[in-house]
């Protein structure tokens, strides 16, 4: 069964900072989609900033069974309405899959409510550490993999307690981090991933892709509700129902 | 040590419906006030719509340890101000106990970040059955609390995974329901309790009053930030501190 | 892939009482087997107590991907070996759905650490609530299933706080239950499912056989470690991990 | 309300290795209840392996709120008996504080029912990173911890899903640990804090010995039963129990 992935990315870093377009020369989006589209179950599209509705529109969105998602300064880009699409769609069973500094996207704070602040420091090195062996998103995953250079990203970390946390992050300059964790919203799987700074090669490290194709696969929708979200009034007892099949 | 208590209720229908003021003549703030106020480490006060501010002012909310709140109707009337207020004091630790319909407020669709959508039904019996019984909330509380007349609220109930689920209502109208769950979201705790339709003297009843009684000494802060919440940059690295420490 | 799936059943009830036999002639694995051996990806075979090693051998364990479980009265027939030899299996990765009364089995109690006590009565009526639907248990279940004799099995009920509740049980004799309930043990994901008594003809309903299959498909194991559990000597650091891959 | 805390230490490793009595040279039970007796809601007594009953006889359990445990080599030592015996204390109740390596004690093993195995190594250096400021074992516990000196346990480690995670530990040696994390069981509430090599000063700290001593006030219970655990038959339904209220 194909999963139709929708990788998103602002796209601005990219084409305005030379050291990170030596990296990414086509832009975050296209390597992310670039190892996606290897896999045969995965139908992979991208979308950015730069388009029409911001490349999230209606259409887009719901044909879509997994978004991925890249953002890091664009947040005033957003209106409430594209941010109020993307949410309904999670609560009605897309997947989302955040990278790095998406966690401070609109659509994630919206989605969990707090205020997602965290530590911050340039130029660290990482360890990911696999705390969570049997999940999913850790198959065929090594136990430590270890990123020469990234931003440091630690405690305190303001997010609801996620439903599993499947790697933590273990940085040099002494702090640690819930580096890949997951909730369930509505319908919807989220699954957010620390690692992916635009200035360093991390998407080009086959355990990262490994995990971020785990993750996408473990985010596509077992239910998909295509009506709005609304409360149910109910109209019979179990006793009437019963009564009704038994007549 | 005391904790302030402060009960806030839209107080609508108790001036508006007959059969409700029936029951609340002097608004459910007030009965609600009243079994808190017999408790010798509470200090209670009321609020309500009308007030200025819709009585969530700064200073209000500064000086409250736990917000009893119940809403039905008045949504709209919030501000994005207000919503985003109260929310700000949850998230640097001030407790939260919401009750009944108040599930549906602006203030716990903005924490939560789901849709709060539930099933409904007028005039049911309720059974609330303890299934944490070590839990703070539960303290005292006997296994089963029968209440002669509720509305029941039942599955499918949207919202995030509880950190813990207290008591569940049975309902005769067969379904069921997490009516006593609990949530942490930012340093604040989150206590949301089903029982307590306007049109039943649900808050009279000796048991429901003790496990509104828990729930506020259970949301009391651990810590109350009172500086803003912001990201942090990191400046030393442990090697660093550990360097600075020994030297 | 095929997942190999291991039904094992006490087989004692369905010989000794009529009123079983009546329900079950072959046993209730054999209906277990009959639905589950529907499906394309499962490979089924049937394990009773009166087989040698009480069909628990190290063999047949090693060959099993998920073992299904249905246990009543024997406890005191297995070996203390036998009830570690499955535990370790699924510490290992081998998955584990267990039925009805073998919440009590010695297996459940020693993996889980908990009593397992509940209160239960005699004929009853249930009603399965689906209060999970996106998990993948959950799949093609409507939000209500209707059973109409069951055995109740009610709060207290003393088990670890579970991973996931998918169904809650509603008996219209007044009590509630967590009747598909998940935890995730080592590598091993044990589902327990609470329907089922050896008298009533549950295990023949259509959305109780999609239930049970879903089960054994969400407890097929990610990874599945061959060699023994053992605590794990660290030889080197980091830094010199990063000296080898770098010199 | 005092808590009746009992501090067990197994008492051979500072009797037996210089080093060690160097460090703790009246055992570290001394230590560990020199801090918590200066507490004034806590009424602390020791006791040690080589009593009568090991020192966990029923009338000393009877008497314990919460019982503080340090483990590390007597394993074959504990009798079948005494282990179902603590554990019988803390589902009806009793708080548990393991230390150390007491993860592997055979208490911890029955009541969690895992391996219990983890990844280890001497001679690290260790910074405790509090991943849950609102919970009340952090209370008035820095964001780090700094220990100089602790032996380095670390992923994977095979425990169940914690109810909360407190303290992580950081190693500068490349690896990360649930350091202070919690469950319930039955109706006991039980904290597993890792750091306190008996070769290492850490139960000297100050932010340690805060730490524990929050932790043993956060698992004095909410309630104990006196009496067994066992099923409870149900006898009436809600329908009977209402006539019987209404007649």
């Amino acid at each position: 069964m194909t999963i139709n992935v929708t990788v998103w990315n602002e796209y601005i870093e990219e084409r305005e900072y030379p050291n990170v377009r030596t990296v990414y020369p086509d832009g975050i989006h296209e390597v992310l989609a670039g190892f996606l589209s290897k896999e045969e179950d995965l139908a992979v599209t991208t979308r950015t900033l730069d388009m029409a509705d911001h490349g999230l529109d209606e259409a887009t969105l719901d044909d879509t069974d997994v978004l991925v998602f890249w953002n890091h300064m664009a947040q005033d880009a957003f209106t409430d309405e594209e941010v109020e699409r993307v949410r309904d769609h999670v609560l009605r069973g897309m997947g989302l899959v955040t990278l790095h500094s998406a966690h401070w996207s609109r659509i994630m704070q919206r989605l969990l409510g707090t205020s997602m602040t965290l530590s911050w420091k340039h130029d660290d090195r990482e360890r990911l550490v696999c705390v969570n062996r049997a999940h999913p998103i850790a198959a065929g995953v090594p136990q430590f993999v270890d990123i020469d250079q990234e931003e440091l990203y630690g405690e305190p970390f303001d997010i609801p307690k996620p439903d599993d946390v499947v790697f933590a992050g273990w940085f040099a300059g002494g702090n640690l981090f819930p580096s890949a964790c997951t909730w369930t919203r509505g319908l919807g799987r989220i699954l957010y991933f620390q690692p992916g700074h635009e200035e360093y090669p991390t998407y080009y490290i086959p355990e990262i892709q490994r995990i971020i194709t785990n993750g996408v696969r473990w985010a596509a929708p077992t239910i998909r509700q295509r009506e709005p979200i609304d409360c149910v009034a109910l109209e019979r007892t179990p006793e009437e129902e019963y009564a009704a099949r038994h007549q």
